[in-house]
């Protein structure tokens, strides 16, 4: 598999994933939010499908394509590990939906990040809520879900017990 | 149309014209020529299809992930409407197969980069040779050929007469 193979299968499962979460928290209030804009392209997926839905979004700094910068009072600037607890402070219990999306080229440093943010993540989601992610989110408090069908790969769904 | 769909179909289209041409081009001798190593995707889907087949790749600066950097001796660094005359100079009539993927964020600069550089890529190809580009390649000497099946978009795909 060729790395536009696996890029391509990559983007078409994060975009499975990401459309059967937003159907399926229709009718659960909240925010969402989105940890890892990059360039802004789920980002753009996911305010074109929820165009009602307050969208927040956590980077350590904006390096997305110039029509995909979310409004500045909803791009929270920072490292991770200090803008995810003060973001429990302001969103515990209430996030729709988390997309994580934190991996870098470092594979065993993405997963440790993604443990790290894992307590808060949870903290943040409302109950009922789900976490898509592209890193395992091991956590007792998460039900892991099955990807959609036709969704093969390395992407992560999971509800908020 | 996000840009997570657009970047999917760009790709599926890319990966579809490249997967056709390369077919076609099995009973033609000659180097493959790209034009823009980017990320290095598609240099890789290349190469992985292509194992015996000499790839030389083009761009001002390598940025390519480590993985998909080319052989130096077939890495051709510096300014396109300079290599690419050079380039005729050393395989005129030879490539069987061109990928021309210079597109940036400006269409208009991307659509006049490869106006430019067409009559080399002419002057480049053999008899019957393709080539798939990420903008229209107008030449009196060249056939437009229709994309192949399933892989609808902005790709071009043409024979030198």
């Amino acid at each position: 598999m060729s790395r536009l193979d696996s890029m391509i299968r990559r983007l078409m499962i994060q975009r499975a994933s990401l459309d059967w979460a937003m159907t399926r928290i229709a009718a659960l209030p909240g925010p969402v939010l989105e940890f890892g804009l990059g360039n802004g392209r789920s980002y753009d997926h996911l305010r074109e499908h929820l165009p009602n839905r307050e969208i927040y979004v956590f980077d350590r700094h904006v390096a997305a394509h110039p029509d995909c910068i979310p409004p500045a009072d909803r791009m929270i600037l920072g490292d991770f590990n200090e803008t995810a607890p003060a973001a429990v402070r302001r969103f515990g219990g209430q996030a729709a939906l988390i997309h994580a999306d934190v991996g870098s080229g470092d594979h065993a440093a993405s997963r440790a990040l993604a443990v790290g943010l894992t307590p808060h993540w949870v903290a943040l989601l409302a109950k009922g809520g789900l976490i898509v992610a592209d890193q395992p989110i091991p956590s007792d408090a998460l039900e892991p879900l099955p990807l959609p069908e036709g969704a093969p790969g390395r992407y992560f769904i999971s509800r908020r017990k």
